[in-house]
């Protein structure tokens, strides 16, 4: 470990601690050996993605500070590939060595009420309405005040449709609130939108930002389906909403952020990823840096690099069986796979995805 | 490990067992992992490029039969990055699994008498003229016959201009068998080239046969320094000589063969590598699949996948100092950077490359 100084880039052969061993941790990884920087990761699953191409691999529990302390002692910086690492987790790695991006933006993330708060009020970005839940007593004014469908989503630890009840007539509202009964909630109302966009942007370590262009989104089941970027009708707007949460972040590191675009044109916030995300992958074959270079990049202290493509790409999500297609990519001399080496097929998981250059 | 069937793709999940620690296992681990490969690395150096990113390291001698064996014995198929494993290795490693590529190659490839022999002969493919050493006599009857320069090369080992000496007039000899004494030797006449191109190729375990374009490389100081491609004036000829010597060989992988061009447009022989080759990194930023991904499709029994690039790439070696410009190739939008991660830099070290898109 050297000493590392906020001003001074990571030289190559320098360590890079990943928190979280999934597909996300794996491509940070590779690229980050491509830069010449050390992976080490820690995960609470031996076998997962991220250690089958890591310079070293520390098993442990998420919350087990002492490990995640001694872990970071071991690295020149610590950096996430997941939003949910524990506050304390955060602060003992924040304590022993850099921790990029910031314990600030992991606080934000988390919790659904506090993002949309800080967009709104600190950032002045807009989001989705929204409104904090006590009781269902609160559920039942709220579905009288406004049209539904209702969204009712638990504050913490919702991803991919996980932690989510719609509510349509009242009669939703009682088994919705059983559904998410004991967990801290938030409501949105339902937006009706034209397309789902997101901004894959960065900030490095002196404050410059970057940002690949818009890319356009379409979900199945709640899960990221189809991306495809540059998407067209790219006014630039979007990119300066995520640059204006970053700032007031003070990010440092690749971010995500997801948005509704209306009808009217107009872009409001839906949530926000401290972190490289699945709409994100089809930078990995644009002929510019990708994402996971971009943030080892940002977290290493080094200039951001090109986030220009020179393509239009596609990326398809493979779930589960789809998985299954691989002879048949293979095959395909225009589909340029990318598999994540997990060991068990299960519905919903995510397991590889396929980028295809379409222009 | 799962049994493997010459005629079954090996699915995603099996496991590539890589003999070599270098850059190119590095590369070649990188794009297995893509694919949802497990790469396990056998080197005898600990720390070496290739255990940054791998799923496995066994660190032990290249002639350690037992060792290798064992190793061997752990994954579904084994491969190498340096032609110079010994024999009795890949015989200990094809005894258990599948060698690819097979014991022949490293056999034509390790001896250059024997490797000129056989694509001459049995491949058919011309060679630039050499002649058997035994004894300095041999030396001063050649350079009666031929014009100098001659170059007396070792039939063993050497790269990168190592194990060579250069006659350019009689004096030259009696250093010259000085310098490479207690070797078996080689000559060569020194050919007045227009340039150096080369065909990085590969065969599947089905016989189907894939060409990158023509490279153009540059030495310096016996090092490559500068690869472009694809190449003007490609005719296509250069390939057709390399298919021919995979054929012979019964090739299954990546395979490198260096031509010197002379001034009519013939194609002439220098050598071959058995493996992936600092002449084709230009294809990890070409828009194709590039030829660590090519390799493991080949070895891990799967279609070979499109190999046409969709840039003209240009390939800067950063050899030993040079890879202290990093902090300005981090700055330099246009430079796709590719560090090996070694810790020490010494002359003539190849520390990493530079791939520029300029078409």
């Amino acid at each position: 470990m050297t000493t590392p100084s906020t001003n001074t880039p990571l030289p190559p052969g320098s360590s890079v601690g990943i928190l979280g061993g999934g597909q996300l941790g794996q491509m940070l990884a590779l690229a980050g050996t491509r830069l010449g920087l050390n992976c080490h990761i820690y995960t609470n699953r031996a076998g997962s993605p991220a250690t089958m191409a890591a310079c070293s691999v520390t098993v442990g529990a998420y919350d087990d500070i002492g490990a995640i302390a001694q872990f970071a002692k071991t690295v020149d910086v610590v950096t996430y590939e997941f939003e949910n690492v524990p506050a304390a987790a955060a602060k003992a790695a924040s304590d022993v060595t850099c921790l990029r991006p910031g314990a600030r933006a992991l606080d934000v993330a988390q919790d659904r009420l506090t993002e949309k708060t800080f967009i709104s009020q600190t950032a002045g970005v807009p989001v989705t309405p929204f409104f904090e839940i006590k009781t269902i007593y609160d559920v039942r004014r709220l579905c009288q005040r406004l049209d539904t469908p209702v969204v009712i989503k638990t504050r913490r630890m919702g991803y991919d449709g996980k932690g989510q009840a719609i509510i349509r007539e009242e009669s939703d509202i009682q088994p919705a609130f059983d559904k998410l009964a004991g967990q801290d909630l938030i409501a949105e109302q339902f937006i009706e939108f034209k397309r789902e966009v997101s901004i894959i942007a960065a900030r490095s370590l002196s404050g410059d930002m970057a940002a690949y262009p818009l890319t356009e989104n379409i979900h199945k089941d709640h899960i990221l389906h189809i991306s495809t970027a540059p998407a067209k009708n790219d006014t630039g707007k979007a990119q300066t909403l995520a640059f204006k949460i970053m700032e007031a972040l003070d990010y440092v590191g690749v971010m995500a952020t997801e948005f509704f675009q209306l009808k009217d044109g107009s872009l409001l916030v839906n949530e926000i990823a401290p972190r490289v995300h699945n709409s994100g992958h089809w930078t990995q074959n644009a002929g510019c840096i990708d994402q996971f270079e971009l943030h080892m990049r940002a977290v290493a202290g080094w200039p951001l690099g090109s986030v220009t493509p020179l393509h239009t790409v596609q990326m398809l999500n493979l779930i589960g069986e789809d998985v299954n297609v691989w002879p048949q990519l293979a095959k395909d001399p225009d589909a340029k796979i990318h598999l994540y080496g997990k060991s068990e097929t299960r519905p919903g998981r995510k397991m590889g995805h396929v980028n295809r250059i379409i222009e």
